[in-house]
């Protein structure tokens, strides 16, 4: 799995451009043997595996692409396509899933059921592959969607399991501020679009710590500012771009209003005009309450009691929404970081990597759940 | 001057890079014979034209360089290079003169002394070409060097004069915000560079607001600020460019202080780092006040006395200031706006242009500078 | 009630200052017979009742301080004290206690034990009133203390129990801005404290919004903010207070360290000093399970079961904590909002009223509290 | 002298308050005989000299009125007179003009016209005394108008002269920020003023910095802002105050409109009202040319060329403005700072004071003018 990982990390595809990803998993897989594959998209991967007995189908989902950051990591496998990384954690998902589908394919007779392994693309960019899956007819038939996230935010060997509601609605915005550019020397025939955009930026900071309720969860980061190209020109216009994360859906519904409000006033204030556009993302993930007790039973066999967490949500997005909205679905963490080693950076960050023991425990925890939903007959409970 | 105007608008070069523009210009004043070319440096070009009888030296300068603005005015002749505008008038100042240097040509014998046409690169990106020209020895032997600029916000038919300090330094800095990047759903394990670079923009403006005397002229402009890719990502620097325009020295003396106070303050308050530079322009351009004298008698006859003003100074900066380090010199401006034909934007605007009744001005102006210099025997009084 | 409420209303008095209301609130227990009646502080009154059989204790708790609000209703019995107000219920808290007692003593002798009416003073002015009362040994011998907050924001008719946590730990900063003052003409010879106090405000903001986990629930809320006395001088200082709420201690612990860096950092990029204080205010209110329990049976009782709500905590604070410091203890809520009449302000606001029909509803439910545990042989299972 | 300046300063009276001062005046100047002292309004006294000869009519003017700060200086002669200080120096115009007095009266008969001592109230506070001394006939009959002020920024020992505009056009404003009041810890329910109030400041540092034309010279000083009173109530209001200083009509005529836009926008845009009020001060103090040659003369005598100096105008107002409305008017600085004795607080500063020394140059420069336009025959060319 090491290897797999360290390939996949050494070369990233960001989102809808994966694959050469793709078609590593697929020959990975045939390689293994005795597995149904196919493709329901470009650059997606299923490989169906048929137990020995008749039960319940399983669905794992890893997803695949990687981001469009630049990594500064100076590993020997670190990423060769500057602007593309992989750092969230999703080439340990591929490398995880693939373990499970070859020790699973070597015990496919001691199966009651169905495994279907979903090697999904796209996560990282709305509108995500999970619904193009969906669509294809991945879920079709399946009684369990299960997903692991690796998180270098918790210690390798714990395992985190959430009830209910996991992970945010990670809605998308972008802002244009329209000034009047001109000559830097004087800034009174202009409107200078990048001090009244950065206005918008900190009056926007009211909308979290002013406006939203404390109790509610509420992310709102402008995560892009791009204005100008030189010393001597007040540019007219800047662009901005960022994202609203929300676990409440009332609070979701008033997050455009009150933004524009924000934005609209702030740039009347000093005379500049706007555009802004506020698009909706993944839906929330809500954990499905039995199959994540279920989990959390398989997480007490592989790391033991005292290492299982449950854990409260965290404002994340995740396109795995998707398959709840079909089938019983749950998602859960796998510890990923080690502060011994100096494994601490967040996610998406570029200096971001895991501690790769995790590999192990991301593999033992698939084949658990896996054992616990089809083994002995394909039965739990 | 019209036609050799419209070409130059419709092929700018930004500075440094006139190779097209240098060679038109030598290929035009070649087609009118009699004149010394010579190129001092790679993109410029130095005519000289030795009048019938002895007399004193005027050089006269025109600036050839563009701007990487992109166009968005839709004229015929509109900049057929992307990212390149003619939007400060300097195809204008080129075509008056080598329209001065064609009709100054034909009357060579009455003239007494030398006119010297100074066709200077890069005017617009410090360290300008106007020191390199200085050091190539264009200014050797020369007795007063003269400038033009249009100038859009003064109506076409108008001359403006300005005794004594008439431009600012401008000067250049740069900021980087060093903040942490990651996950834009978890702000708190990051720094985010945006909302405090946006911090730094809004504090700086307490710097003309709050710490300079309402008495002294400054500008402080922060014209680039970039940070970001996506949505989902917090970047982890923000880069700032921009400028800072005084005219009295000891004020220009504070500015680097004051405003690294400001930054390393804003940045230390969320925990980012900072760096900073601040990169001292061009020197102020100082009028001498017997030659200033001589352009307003010169601009009485051509427009008018009611069409000449004595002007306040201006905040922009101009490398003109090299040549009056050492010869006299004085710089004035050429009335290019038209109210009634829409003719306002500000220099440096994507809608920038000029009303070409103005290229006709700047040639008489040009050409009663000249008289007034070289004629009758070589003398003014 | 709805009398003894409208003149606690008219009579409003601040916090240590509750002379004329501890005297009434005696004077009316006096009137019940059968209580035993103290004064375990100047301004606060306990009633005892001891029950006809033997049994537990119970302490029901109303607080009876107002507010330094000036009240612009322009009801009949509004505040006849300018600079005071109730503006937070506690009027009709004491009328329900009160009501509660007279009723209670009118079937001592059905009661199992004794009910201990505690009116407490000053619970709006930290160190506050409750800490005072359980050193004077109001708790000693007590096993279970209760208390009732009427609350605006909820319909009347409905009550909200929560458990575990219930109220925010409300701790208190002053800050002092210090520039230096001087004419409002010359900015530049002062360090204005205004516009640097302006700075520190909005960037205080980013402590919510960028520096904690969005899954932690903070306020940080600048209330007072105090500068100059006329239009020609800079003030040389900003007083400023307000008040950091927090549910987890480990957050609150972070949040002196945040504010300071933010505060020094802003002041110092203006050349200000600043004084910086945080001082820690009440305990955050945790309910004891089992008494929550009792009590969310009780309110099926008195208001439906389709009527009760278990509710998530709110980010007020309240020294009702104190007494679960020393017994078990839980606090709830009462409605008293209706919308269709307009009563709709929030607490601590000057218009800010209840619907006096709460006042039945918790007179029922502290009846029925008591009752379940001092009922029957004072025993609940 | 000194004994009169610092009788005012521990006695100061601020403006329209000046009954102890004016009576002080009064007293003082029947002691010097000679004198026709009249009270044309309640707080102010005009005393006329009538020369020996008949002549012109000079009139020397001094402020009397203190401001409302607390003084911060220790010195014996401290003010006595919380919130209110003798912080610009009036007590030392005031002493000098009695001097000027007492001096001229004793030499009447060598004076060619008339002197007319004014010691006018309420300088400070718009609409000033000044105004209501010219409706009251004290220019009638004056053919030149002459005022000092003691100027801490200069030296003592030199005189400073400014031809033309001088002081600028002081005018004051008013803006309340209309929030919604509520606790402090539920800042959603609430519209925080003080957040908004501290935006508005933030936001109207760019009508200096970015809206006006950097060689106009514009001052923009919040100076008052006021809001809550607790640490646990969001207040519903803001109240601010400030200044508006401008040496161009057509700049001063676009102020109120870019201060309403930028108010509206940012509490709009946080959901705000407000209210916003612009009065318009005092005139600009504009030098005659004539009488300001006269004066430069008279300080060449009195402290030699070398320390008079030609001064650029300053921010700062003036009802001195009032008599160049009427008469031809003259106002001058006579330096009063001393780096070496650390007397360097600016004006409106509550540790201001001045060097006494400056008492004595004043009235030599008093005494000067006065004898140049009545020596003589009354006479200058």
């Amino acid at each position: 799995m090491v290897g797999w990982r360290r390939h996949l990390h050494r070369n990233p595809e960001v989102s809808f451009h994966e694959e050469q990803t793709a078609r590593f998993i697929r020959e990975t897989l045939e390689s293994f043997g005795g597995l149904e594959i196919s493709r329901p998209t470009e650059n997606s991967v299923v490989a169906r595996l048929t137990g020995g007995k008749p039960g319940r189908t399983l669905a794992l989902r890893a997803d695949i692409d990687a981001l469009p950051i630049t990594e500064e990591n100076d590993f020997e496998f670190a990423s060769q396509n500057p602007g593309a990384m992989h750092a969230c954690g999703h080439d340990g998902h591929t490398a995880m899933l693939l373990g499970a589908a070859e020790v699973l394919s070597s015990m496919r007779d001691e199966l009651a059921g169905e495994v279907r392994f979903v090697f999904q693309h796209a996560e990282e960019l709305y509108p995500g592959g999970a619904e193009e899956l969906v669509e294809a007819g991945v879920m079709d038939g399946v009684d369990a969607a299960v997903g692991i996230h690796l998180w270098s935010q918790t210690p390798v060997g714990k395992v985190g399991v959430t009830y209910g509601p996991m992970m945010a609605a990670p809605d998308i915005f972008n802002v244009t501020v329209k000034g009047k550019g001109g000559h830097a020397a004087m800034p009174h025939q202009t409107v200078d679009s990048i001090a009244v955009g950065a206005q918008v930026v900190t009056n926007l900071q009211h909308v979290v710590a002013r406006e939203t309720d404390p109790l509610a969860n509420v992310v709102l980061s402008v995560t892009r500012f791009e204005a100008g190209t030189t010393h001597n020109v007040i540019p007219g216009t800047v662009e901005m771009e960022g994202t609203v994360r929300t676990l409440d859906p009332a609070v979701r519904d008033r997050m455009p209003g009150i933004m524009e409000r924000v934005i609209k006033g702030v740039t009347s204030a000093h005379g500049a005009g706007y555009e802004f556009s506020y698009d909706r993302g993944y839906r929330p993930v809500v954990n499905d309450d039995g199959l994540t007790q279920e989990i959390e039973r398989a997480a007490r066999e592989v790391v033991g009691e005292e290492n299982v967490e449950v854990m409260p949500p965290n404002m994340g997005g995740e396109d795995f929404s998707a398959y709840g909205q079909r089938v019983p679905a749950a998602f859960y963490l796998v510890g990923a970081g080690n502060e011994s080693l100096g494994i601490t950076a967040p996610h998406h960050h570029p200096r971001f990597t895991i501690d790769e023991d995790a590999l192990e425990v991301g593999l033992k925890m698939h084949l658990a759940v896996a054992t616990r939903m089809l083994g002995k007959g394909g039965g739990t409970s």
